[in-house]
């Protein structure tokens, strides 16, 4: 008897008394209400906004809304009332404020890890991610990103690690694990002319029967392949608003909607279902440099993704659809003033993100060459004294860092930056806040309205019916 | 007929569908789920944090959790799947960022009004004030605070002035529609010897039948006269922290529960209902002065109301409870860094606000003075240098601004807490987040998944079947 058979006609509440109880949040799952016949969910796409505050969601939402008369496809959701929320509590085992591998592990292998680790927990031993579950269980698995394919994030759902930064490792192991679909950027860790081992796995994966790409094109061009493996860049896939106004980067790089659907396309020839990450990784990065053009384009960017997956689901009738993001990030607003909105408008012309701007400028750039660099991406003039305040910087670069490997002076343009948007920050770095969180779909009615990141490990197996 | 007779056996279906339809979110509301039989509330109360961000809830809880094992009333909510949550639209008539006059005309009146406007349009019409259609379909009403009686918050509720700075005049406005709860501080815009025209507006009351209290023991002596006016500071009342270590404080005021309790014994002896808004007025004043312990102390002191409410609620069964905030404030956040959890523990042992601190300060004090007293309240050394930073602004103090009429160096102090805190701010103002809201009881059911502030006055109508 095969999973599906055995609970042909049975109930999720059964299921949660009888099979799960060791689980706490699975027992608990009993109390919740079940939409009519607790269906088992077939398949599931989890998106993630990396490092979403609730600004982050707010903001692009009153973007959207204001410049095209309609809610983002997030917010529609709610407006429509066809989603379950709730807050999820996003700590690590080792902070109250958790880094992307270990969030990403939290729902990826069910167990809190050290910040840094992916489902490897502090005495070494290993948590089972669940795409590894599901893969036993007969569905098919991947995962598409706009950063490296390999980040923390897609990583967490896919393998254990113990450092996060062993991204080269963390391609490999894909592989082997039989990954159905895995999109995103990272050439150096596929590619034999950029790993220091010069392994190349497009050839390894070629062989096992993977449809590879490397331009959107290709992608494009693809119909459903048995297994796909999509490396669009060296590091993580450009902004969307600078991929916006660029056509060469139009031309090679898919948007994530686009990867989005080409995956469902692999993954729904599998009868016995799938299972989907889909992450907007660079909101995170955004967050992390207070870079405010990229922070809502990306973030407009999973909502498109959010419109395709939302197509498909209802269509399929079998999909459980997750919305959230793993952590807040530097609590971003738009803040009160006489010109706070028409500051914020200006936003909507934006033509390039700050990294763009701070990244095409070198230590001869001068204070006339920037605020004309400056107003052609952004559209306002900063003064002298404000551009000379970041251009200061540009004497002391070196390459360190994770998001920031020239040490960019991201902070002083976000400073002077403010004025002119109204959009202020807390920080740079992630935050502890709780965050927001929607279900769609079969399974949805076992989410209760306050949840541990933990939690919805447990929720997936249950909607799935799929023993861990 | 009476209104309660009108809708005996009838749903809020019925009611939404044919009376209320020219209003479009009452429209929307009849898609709604039902609770079961649609049932009438016959109370509401009404609880805000006033410039709550997420932020904000969300380090409460952290702290109360950690502290006491035990969640704070508001997330247990949550946790006990007893509420309906939606995310509320804050935005004003002039701008996406409300001030807290605009944000409560919205719920008060119906209709969103510009900043600084108490359900007064552009255009000078008024709006009608929700408690003086509740009060005339014969319910109770009443308002606590922990800031002034007649500040923003309150007074959008009950009634329409063109400028929220005319506290003086708003005070009057409470005796003469007959408000039947009236607490919290604001001495100067009720007593003979501080008001302008001299008027004694506690005189007024005591001959309209009101019983006058102006300290916490004869507040607490009381059990439910016929209707009640406390006044219990010059100003705001002290924050929470700063009360829980002063003797003097704990005797003369009141906490927001105490004060809560009170009001709800008075109005719950009307047969016929009440309606009660319940302000916690400081945690947005603790926002704009980025003063972290002023902050997550009122916040906790809002939850012992939130506590106190339900415990009523759940007896009385026909109350609807609301808990919400009316915008953001300064987006706080705990931010990541290796020492973000044991830096966040210090606030537990906090005894003083930092509004406390600077405000015993003059431009007399010395380094070592400063030094030793931040420590003494707060129990961290901050350096000679850090001190310095912020005693250089005593010498150019003045007396203005809403929030900080002495001007007082809240920003520097802050910045440089952070280091010791890791708790971060974007700003020193409100944002245009999109802020948590919870409902409990009868007409909970109305809420739907996102929602405009506007929406709650008419829900607030829809549940308890008054007509406006």
């Amino acid at each position: 008897m095969n999973r599906r058979d055995f609970f042909k006609g049975g109930s999720l509440a059964f299921l949660g008394t009888t099979l799960l109880s060791p689980f706490d949040s699975i027992a608990a799952i009993t109390d919740a209400k079940l939409n009519g016949k607790g269906k088992i969910a077939k398949n599931i796409i989890f998106l993630v906004s990396d490092g979403m505050s609730t600004g982050t969601l707010n903001m692009a939402n009153l973007m959207l809304s204001k410049k095209t008369g309609k809610s983002s496809s997030w917010i529609s959701l709610y407006e429509q009332n066809k989603v379950v929320r709730a807050l999820m509590d996003t700590a690590s085992a080792s902070s109250l404020v958790t880094d992307s591998a270990a969030a990403s592990s939290s729902w990826g292998g069910g167990i809190r890890v050290p910040n840094g680790a992916i489902n490897v927990n502090a005495d070494g031993t290993e948590n089972t991610p669940i795409l590894q579950k599901f893969k036993r269980a007969g569905k098919s698995v991947g995962v598409v990103t706009t950063v490296t394919a390999t980040h923390a994030t897609p990583a967490g759902f896919s393998i254990a690690s113990k450092k996060r930064s062993d991204e080269p490792g963390i391609a490999v192991k894909y592989l082997e694990i039989g990954m159905d679909v895995v999109m995103g950027g990272g050439l150096e860790h596929f590619s034999p002319l950029l790993r220091k081992d010069k392994q190349d796995l497009f050839a390894v994966a070629a062989n096992k029967g993977y449809t590879v790409v490397n331009d959107r094109k290709s992608l494009m061009a693809q119909d459903g392949p048995k297994a796909l493996l999509g490396i669009f860049n060296e590091g993580a896939l450009p902004y969307s608003l600078d991929r916006a106004s660029d056509s060469t980067l139009i031309e090679k790089m898919p948007t994530l909607a686009e990867m989005t659907r080409q995956a469902i396309k692999t993954l729904s020839k599998n009868k016995k279902g799938f299972v989907l990450q889909v992450e907007a990784g660079k909101v995170d990065w955004a967050a992390h440099a207070n870079d405010v053009g990229g922070l809502l384009y990306d973030q407009i960017a999973l909502d498109e993704a959010i419109a395709a997956v939302i197509a498909f689901a209802e269509k399929d009738n079998d999909t459980l659809v997750v919305i959230t993001t793993d952590h807040g990030n530097a609590n971003p607003g738009l803040f009160y003033g006489p010109q706070a909105d028409a500051n914020f408008e200006r936003i909507f012309n934006f033509k390039k993100t700050n990294n763009w701007i701070l990244d095409g400028v070198n230590k001869d750039t001068s204070v006339t060459a920037f605020i004309e660099k400056v107003e052609a991406a952004q559209g306002y003039a900063i003064s002298k004294e404000e551009a000379g305040q970041v251009l200061m910087h540009y004497g002391k670069l070196d390459e360190k860092g994770l998001y920031n490997p020239r040490n960019l002076p991201y902070k002083d343009l976000a400073l002077l930056q403010t004025k002119y948007t109204s959009v202020g920050w807390g920080s740079m770095d992630h935050s502890g806040d709780y965050v927001e969180l929607a279900m769609f779909g079969p399974g949805s009615e076992l989410l209760k309205p306050f949840v541990k990141n933990t939690d919805l490990h447990n929720l997936m197996l249950a909607a799935t019916g799929v023993l861990a």
